[in-house]
């Protein structure tokens, strides 16, 4: 067959683009830089949403919902936030159409303008905490700690399907507690929750650290991030959780009376993952077949494939078919019989690779016969034929072992492309030849920073769980007490 | 304890809007007419949807997800819906703010004016049939059986939480078809899928009709829906299924090759259930204590309350309450255990009454020496004491039998507020008294349609599943071959 895929070494953006459209994951909609999530990609999203939603109620949180809009007042509030978030953003003016009388077809009726104009939530910590100041008076009244899963709007110039969209779907964690303490403390249970998820779900290994000032959220005192290698050498920011100190706590007048009868104001923190994670999936482990996906984030984990010649031979195959896949129903594996007669077994090898379905099953007559199957794993390509007797356990073991797999294979990418940096031209000449991860020490100064920035590399973070070690900054020359990671990024 | 609600008697609408307050399942926002959803009651939208989500996969739907925003135009491309839908919408006309340089704040940017306004979707037939345009070419592309889970904006001028507000979640199934025939199945299958879960699930009791032609859905050839009734003897639409017929086909130059390679205008369905449920749920079972929910609907099912005296008790009474919590879960029903002390159980049990959870167990000292509990059904305010020993299956039976209670007695309060009218004054007379389904005669005129209006009821539906019975109408006098219900309706 032919492939349908651009190859990743001829151009990866293009091979990014041909596997999203190929695949059925999304497609750019009729509305600029909104993208349509097809049911396959929409499957993926919903797997992720049912982790994550079990691993946010597991450390104590519940869903809510706020609106949509948001006064444009309340971006003034918080001035930071406001440099950050108010700069592209879809603007409710209006709140009726009527008929053009003049030249037919509907025009925006000009008396129904809006006395203040109304933002689509590029975020929500403004509407949330206006809200949160009705609900704390005490410390009895806290923590609060809710989650939203919600659609939000930046309006971005360039877009990038499931990357960069103008739209996109995500979950927003809104945090208010009693005592800085307690409000970092979740910061940092969150980026763990998050890391997590990537690690053991997603197989994608990451990096938790913390945003540098210039890179951090608009209204954070700290952004804590988990960063991840893509297959082309750039960093891909996973999932951030921010302690948002009492700034809008102090902007919103959220104030609570504690356990000593004093005024305080409120502590905060928020945290999100996006539709952005499929594009990182996506990225982090498909090949020039399709998509791999981790058996955790398939929608199908198996399929089975009849291989007959004339119709006479389909039933049996079928009937053995129905048991295998009862089987594996039974373990709480998600199978597919594509027992369709419009196409090829072959067409159908390729169109589950390019799916990325983790394990494919053949049966034909003569393994009917002999009471054997054949086992394909995605992630390897291999193939082997066993006795059918058993086989969901082989295939339960083998899901696993793939899992295990993807993740092992993109850790050693990463490890293969983490270079410890000393000098100014190794780094450049590194990310200009190969990418990476780069990790160098920096004095952590703006000054130097900005330079590091002046080659399209960034600082992703200042690392977590690295052990500190003294060295001199690969710009200044000055004395850093840490390596901090840098790279190219989407 | 003083009673928190306003009576029913006293004032319904303020008692429903007491209840939805006080049990902290709503609340108004800063935003006008947009509601914020609470924990509690975000937590049976999240009960309803897993459920209907369940029901829709299982009759072959899969989710995706389309954009935000609508293109102006799109709507102008179907002439009923835009009649319906342009009229009260929020309109995106500009995509950044900037620094108002002469007074401070911020101000919209003159400058990035969109070239064509956008629509906040009101629902996503438009959007969705453009994008079906470039997925169906063949009869093999079909049939194409997606839902989507969304937000959605109508301006409306008079909100209410849960039964009208402007930005309100709901769910929005788009089907395309073949055959008229398989479009018109599907519209009825649907509305059966919302029946059975209305009647099973909620625990309402619904009939299933089609809507009158100036009742019907902006766009469609027919709308079902299934209308129940409210303890105040008003009608609530619970949910619709609308046969569009070719309508956006036609608009959006949807065609494909049939099997006998003709070219042809595709068929298409939608069908939707809102969060306006929850005011249903709340309005169909609840009574001046506060929420009745049926146990499927109940994100707590059963609470155990401690009643101790000094705190050396607690830990006794605490380890046999953690043994029936296991039990309980084990059997994978939702359990609380409250053992708050700055609460009195006195307190408690109005609080849980006030939530609706349907079963609470109460432990003192003395029942763990007899071995005996106390358990309390909200439904009914029953209580009786019985053996611990056994208590899982006890419980389990009781909220099935809630379940089934609450379904009975909602279904004896339709039945006892349904009547068979056969004159004007009869009907006027029993509207204005009491309220209720009335059952009569109309001739199909939209001329008698507009006199019953005056009213201010409407024909709920012409009713699917009853008998043909000749009449006359009791509007014109004129033959009439069914029934139709009639009721004033949210």
């Amino acid at each position: 067959m032919a492939k349908v895929l651009t190859s990743k070494e001829e151009n990866y953006a293009q091979w990014y683009n041909d596997l999203v459209i190929k695949a059925g994951l999304a497609e750019n909609s009729a509305v600029r830089g909104c993208m349509v999530i097809k049911p396959y990609g929409y499957a993926i999203w919903e797997k992720i949403q049912a982790q994550l939603d079990r691993m946010f109620k597991e450390t104590g949180h519940e869903n809510a919902y706020f609106p949509l809009f948001i006064p444009k007042s309340f971006f003034s509030r918080e001035a930071n936030h406001i440099e950050g978030f108010a700069k592209e953003c879809a603007i409710v003016t209006h709140y009726r159409l009527k008929k053009d009388e003049e030249k037919g077809g509907i025009i925006v009726d000009p008396e129904a303008k809006l006395e203040e104009e109304l933002i689509i939530r590029p975020t929500s910590e403004t509407i949330i905490w206006n809200s949160y100041r009705n609900w704390i008076q005490s410390y009895r009244d806290l923590p609060i700690l809710i989650n939203q899963w919600a659609n939000v709007v930046r309006w971005e110039m360039r877009t990038r399907l499931f990357l960069r969209t103008a739209e996109f779907l995500w979950q927003e964690g809104h945090t208010a507690h009693a005592t800085q303490k307690e409000a970092e403390e979740e910061t940092i249970r969150m980026i763990n929750v998050y890391a997590e998820f990537a690690e053991k779900h997603l197989a994608i290994p990451v990096i938790a650290g913390k945003k540098t000032e210039s890179e951090k959220f608009a209204g954070a005192v700290d952004t804590l991030t988990i960063e991840a290698l893509m297959q082309d050498g750039k960093a891909i920011q996973a999932g951030t959780s921010h302690f948002l100190g009492q700034n809008f706590a102090r902007a919103f007048d959220v104030q609570f009376t504690s356990e000593e009868g004093k005024l305080e104001y409120v502590w905060a923190t928020s945290w999100g993952m996006t539709t952005r994670m499929i594009g990182a999936l996506i990225m982090a482990h498909s090949d020039n077949n399709g998509l791999i996906l981790p058996p955790r984030m398939a929608p199908v984990q198996v399929v089975i494939v009849p291989i007959y010649k004339g119709n006479e031979q389909l039933p049996l195959i079928a009937e053995t078919a129905g048991r295998i896949k009862s089987e594996l129903m039974e373990k709480g594996i998600s199978v597919k019989f594509d027992d369709r007669d419009t196409q090829k077994p072959g067409w159908k090898f390729a169109e589950y690779e390019l799916k990325g379905v983790p394990v494919r099953l053949a049966l034909g007559p003569r393994d009917v016969e002999n009471g054997t199957i054949e086992v394909s794993r995605r992630d390897t390509l291999e193939k082997t034929t066993i006795a059918r007797e058993g086989v969901a356990d082989v295939v339960q073991n083998l899901l696993e072992e793939i899992q295990d797999n993807i993740h092992q294979r993109a850790l050693a990418f990463r490890n293969d492309n983490t270079h410890r940096v000393d000098s100014w031209d190794e780094m450049v000449n590194i990310l200009d030849r190969k990418g990476g991860f780069i990790l160098a020490h920096w004095d952590g100064t703006e000054e130097s920073e900005k330079k590091i920035q002046q080659t399209r590399a960034s600082i992703r973070c200042i690392p977590m769980n690295e052990p500190p070690e003294k060295g001199k900054c690969i710009v200044s020359g000055k004395p850093s007490e840490r390596r901090v990671v840098i790279a190219r990024a989407y």
